[in-house]
């Protein structure tokens, strides 16, 4: 992939200082354009080899554009908020918003190329990670986001040139420190590399470029106006068609579904669950105070019908811990800064730390169930995010997190009586609204969806776990057991 | 202010277990109804003595009300995010939305009290730290947030005992380590200390309730009663009436004004502008990698009339710099999440670490210019700004921050001249609004709030820089010399 970017590439001075305001007008203009069209994101990553004008570049195109509508992030060593999370977390957070340019400095590609060229990982390891990458860069894609990915190289005798070279002068000599020339000693492994990683990662939606940096004027001006045509095209044309995710889940053809042939009837009467609930709530209050949970978090995500008791359910289990521990996030209507992200950023922003728990009322899963339903996301967004959902829970597990998915499983005559009450009480009244009977009116559709997506994400790594629940205590008592459970198994 | 907290307050467990269901009613039908109405937040402060029943009256009222729209934050040991930025900084990032409660679990009084006991901190500036919290406070109460602060006592024998029953279970032994001893150690002093900072800082706005923590029965009830009280209290009749600030300034009796007796013819011809430009910025560009900047952050805030120059002048300034050490904000309408928070909160999210600088294209200073003139504010609101503006920015000085303050003054016959420049060149027009047209009729009332805001702001910690601004050079070469400076001279 580097063949054309070791030829010499050279522009003559005059060539660029004729060339560079106009581009730079451009840009401007397009800037404005994307600012004011607001619907994508333009993400820029720079990469490449150490020496071969990265920094330069980031610095120009912050100069020839309007610097308050950029968002410029580098990434070096992670803060310790970093470091129990998953890896993506802190590229989550600094992803620029709709109608900004973010230009990364570093990015999701350094750390598996470096432990890769320092020997610190497998090949297989290196391939999932990759794929991991292709992964999200899909997602960004269908999500809108327009990604560029630049990469600067330098031959290895242009490498060792440069460096001599910022070494030599006063003002560029902290550039070049041990660090960078111990890339250079691994200069061969390190492309070889390099070309692994562009070549896996080089897709229909997100292809690299590769640009030679030995001189200036072509590094820069050959930058600016990459950038100036994808955007250009882009603001004209409109989203790129991706290539669908496979057709939507058809029905059986028996018609016989899980959540058809599921047991409701369960029952626990009201000593026995008393007697459990003390047992079974001081077992899961050991379990979040033991030393190994310093290591692991908790995720919990409640899904169900309308009044199938994830409240009440929730409250059953934060009582058994400590309010230090847990945080319960409540899924409603999106911020607008919310809105300007990725589908999922809303929900990676609340993402615990070690040692701690979040409990989601409602979740992602909105995508495949109310948005799929009710038509609020188009079916190559919601038929894609099976599979966005799988990655980002693998990512949430590998990072230490214990994910635990409740469907709470009402037939619809009990939700008829348990609406028909919350009319009667003065304070739930509120919590019953005529969007809930509309909803209640689409059962079929919903439990369609639910069907699909209890099939389709639940993985080993985050199994669903549906609760018969008709009857509420049963149903507190089997979610808090569930729990514990998991969580023992887990640590 | 203890006394009536150590003569042995006790409940029946009868009358508890009587009044808590009533209780538990009422208040989660309080939560919902501040849910509903969403103009406030209620923030409770859970401080006090080692096992005097913090964690588990955190944790009943977390019981008692629904967890979903409850913000629990325990404050440890600090990040290293929070480390280099100013103390309350973390405060401001765990404040509970409007419309939600937040529990704040340890607060803003535990480091002063802490520091104070340990003989860390002399007494002055003890009394100085009260003082910014009293503030504080009082923003808080002035933004409508019901604030309640509630401390825990015990008297020493029965913190004694207490930490003596807490180590003689298997299950509540982990609570009491080396520190809590500590702690009692110093209990005579602690308690002398606390009983200052509570005197200090029972204002008319947040006073102290003090509940003596012996008896579980008597303390949580006593608790969750004051909850409900001040809750109710405060959804039936509003926000409370807080003194107001001093009167709003009067425009001096012989109308002689700062701004209306600046100089502003003074220009720069290019070619000087072109030869000390270089230099300029190659100074900027030293000072900001200077090794010093890794203990220190750089804040700058420009304002000015429309067409001013701010946003072409910042161009010049981050030509200088490498595009990883700066980020500019420029300040719009606020998000809705930004909304529901205090005004100053939107800016605080902002606030650089150490070796960074953020530039702020309009600032705060929006409160006391278009807010004030166009209304947006309330006389009550723009009045108490000038206060909380220098408090918050000697809070960033003292966390090492350099601020730099800039006004772009510029005479309406050039404004003019630019609104009309700019309407001719395609790219720029988007820049002129029918907005801009409206707020020049007002500039004698905009013109008579910058004097205002120069006179009441420019501290000695961060005064502002006044720039001639008809001509553009002289502007931008002013403000880069300036800026150096002001960096030079702080390092």
């Amino acid at each position: 992939m580097f063949e054309s970017a070791e030829i010499g590439h050279k522009l003559e001075k005059s060539v660029y200082r004729r060339e560079v305001p106009k581009l730079r007008r451009e840009l401007l203009d397009l800037q404005y354009k994307l600012l004011k069209d607001g619907r994508f994101q333009t993400i820029i990553l720079v990469n490449g080899v150490d020496g071969a004008g990265k920094g330069e570049t980031v610095n120009l195109l912050n100069e020839w554009m309007d610097p308050r509508h950029i968002h410029t992030h580098a990434f070096g060593e992670m803060t310790d908020v970093e470091r129990d999370r998953p890896e993506m977390w802190r590229f989550w957070q600094a992803l620029a918003p709709k109608g900004r340019i973010g230009i990364l400095f570093g990015s999701w590609y350094t750390d598996p190329i470096l432990k890769r060229v320092m020997g610190h990982e497998k090949r297989a390891e290196f391939a999932r990670r990759l794929e991991r990458i292709r992964h999200f860069e899909r997602m960004l894609a269908s999500e809108g986001t327009l990604l560029l990915k630049y990469w600067f190289h330098l031959s290895r005798k242009t490498m060792k040139k440069r460096l001599e070279q910022l070494s030599a002068h006063k003002k560029t000599a902290w550039r070049v420190g041990p660090e960078e020339w111990e890339h250079y000693k691994h200069y061969d492994q390190f492309v070889d590399i390099c070309e692994d990683a562009l070549r896996e990662t080089s897709t229909g939606e997100a292809p690299w470029e590769v640009i030679e940096g030995s001189d200036p004027y072509y590094r820069s001006l050959t930058a600016g106006k990459l950038l100036y045509d994808s955007l250009a095209a882009r603001l004209k044309s409109g989203p790129p068609v991706i290539s669908p995710p496979p057709p939507p889940p058809a029905p059986p053809l028996d018609g016989r579904t899980l959540l058809a042939s599921f047991d409701y009837t369960r029952k626990l009467d009201s000593r026995e669950y008393a007697r459990r609930l003390v047992r079974a709530q001081g077992r899961l209050n050991q379990l979040t105070r033991s030393k190994k949970m310093r290591e692991r978090s908790i995720v919990m995500v409640f899904e169900g019908m309308d009044a199938a008791g994830k409240g009440s359910t929730i409250r059953r289990i934060t009582q058994a811990m400590d309010a230090r521990f847990y945080r319960v996030i409540p899924i409603a209507a999106p911020s607008d800064e919310e809105r300007a992200q990725p589908y999922l950023w809303r929900f990676w922003r609340h993402i615990p730390g070690h040692g701690r728990a979040v409990i989601f009322d409602r979740s992602w899963y909105g995508r495949v169930l109310v948005e799929r339903v009710e038509g609020f996301a188009t079916e190559f967004d919601w038929t894609r995010a099976y599979h966005e959902i799988n990655d980002f829970e693998e990512q949430l597990t590998e990072a230490g997190a214990i994910v635990v998915k409740f469907w709470l499983a009402i037939t619809p005559r009990e939700q008829l009586k348990r609406f028909k009450a919350r009319q009667e009480i003065a304070y739930k009244r509120f919590k019953i609204t005529a969007e809930d009977w509309r909803n209640r009116e689409k059962w079929p559709q919903y439990e369609r969806a639910v069907n699909d997506m209890i099939d389709r994400t639940s993985s080993d790594v985050a199994p669903w776990n549906v609760v018969a629940s008709d009857d509420k205590l049963f149903a507190r008592m089997e979610t808090i057991e569930r729990l514990a459970e998991r969580i023992e198994e887990a640590l």
